[in-house]
């Protein structure tokens, strides 16, 4: 479908931006479902993200905007209302502009993560986990086991001084009080490893983990989109688990965006939301702010 | 060409929007060229201009916009600098943000204008021209005009204030003093007639003027891209005029665009650019600020 005056348009934000999928994951789908909206990567620095969210937003045509590192969690207080799981997190993958002028947010990236699970016959229930990287994603990921019934879910970020606050909100919201952080990205003890920090995307970074500390029999899944199989999936790989890449987590998302954008689903996406599989839940009222 | 996290991105900006064609021009053009870049639409109100466009122009991947009606005049102030006819037209066509960080902008529409003239063969040289409606285009158009060389060029919008003072700027900048302000749009006495003003765009617009007035071996040309021919084109060529749509001053701009955001041209504006067709004028230091 070309573009033309009447065309829609949404705006993946985040930065750098070269790496995103999501244009070339959802602007196919509009096409094919001949949606008249067009999906463009913005590379806003975070010291703009403020007064870029706000101004563009205000331009009739546009609807709503994709958020990406580093901007999931910069953009909480610029929301009205967000969902539950976003307030938990604080941080959201997507932000629309309400009939009434409120800006709402929601999170998927932890959806999609267990809705990959479950593609991959990975059960969460009872689990004990180890998320190696707390930033917006990682955050997202354990909200979401979390609600599933993982037993323990251990939070590690060298650098992410909000884990323990993250892990008090979880414990807060969910029974079990699963959550805690870690000292150290040692995956001993755990049988399921999620890898959701930003290392692995360049050539000379560090291994987030150390592969022999992954126990045989666990599953591991590297939520980059970049570099995939990642060096961390292939080191565990060849000790014996079960490795998954990061890609699906984004495919099991496409139907939350397009329901939160008011456009219409794929059939075979429609089909899940009768089953109740793609419910999301109920917006609280404000979020951040 | 699809779009991805690397592609640049254009905003074309105007009140209402759906009408616009630079994104069904423009787009086939960079994927035919293999430039990875794309133009979407955004409604902006006049309220909002300024804020959206300082904005906008800060993310890294947003190189350039397309100013349609209403912001054509009202974005001069934002600009540190803009070429000599956005000058005397105190209008622009686009803009874009320089290494430097300084915003600039440039005028295309009169130069289109008289290349399409070219096309159509008809010269302008000792021509007595009359220009209903001195928005952004009719101002645009009244400065090529007057620098091809016509004879005499009157002004005539009953709602702008403004076109006496860009009569008085085009006799400023060239020779002959061509351009004076008209108190009707009674066309008696011109050999080229130039509607551009928007009447014509909605079905119960009245005529901008009367065919009755026109010249049998006038040119009319009418410069709405919607509704061609318009009423007026149809009642002109009725009387025996000559009549021309607009949409071929929007082609002859094409190379404008593409050199003024340093972008490749197809070979055919390449061989135009070499023989100085396409030549832009020089850089002024500064445009309404």
């Amino acid at each position: 479908m070309d573009i033309t005056g009447r065309t829609r348009v949404f705006m993946i934000l985040g930065d750098p931006i070269a790496q995103v999928q999501a244009p070339a994951l959802f602007n196919p789908i509009f096409r094919a479902q001949g949606v008249d909206a067009v999906l463009v990567p913005a590379q806003v620095s975070p010291d703009d993200l403020g007064g870029f969210v706000q101004q563009v937003l205000r331009a009739h045509n546009i609807d709503g905007l994709w958020l990406t590192i580093p901007h999931k969690a910069a953009v909480l207080p610029l929301l009205d209302r967000c969902d539950r799981r976003g307030q938990i997190a604080q941080a959201v993958n997507a932000l629309r502009r309400n009939a009434d002028g409120s800006l709402e947010g929601a999170l998927f990236d932890g959806e999609g993560f267990v809705k990959a699970l479950d593609r991959f016959e990975v059960s969460v229930a009872g689990r004990r986990v180890l998320i190696v990287g707390t930033g917006g994603a990682g955050m997202a990921i354990a909200v979401s086991l979390a609600e599933r019934g993982a037993a323990a879910i251990a939070l590690f970020d060298p650098e992410n001084s909000r884990s323990a606050a993250a892990a008090a909100r979880i414990n807060a919201a969910f029974a079990g009080q699963p959550a805690r952080t870690a000292k150290t990205a040692d995956a001993a003890g755990f049988d399921l490893v999620v890898q959701a920090s930003p290392l692995g995307m360049e050539p000379g970074d560090p291994l987030p983990l150390d592969p022999a500390s992954v126990e045989p029999g666990a599953v591991v899944v590297d939520i980059l989109m970049k570099n995939q199989p990642t060096p961390l999936l292939r080191a565990c790989a060849e000790r014996g688990a079960r490795v998954h890449p990061g890609f699906e987590m984004l495919t099991q998302q496409i139907p939350d965006y397009l329901r939160f954008f008011g456009l219409p689903l794929p059939d075979r996406d429609r089909a899940a939301d009768v089953d109740g599989v793609g419910m999301s839940m109920p917006s609280a009222p404000a979020c951040g702010r």
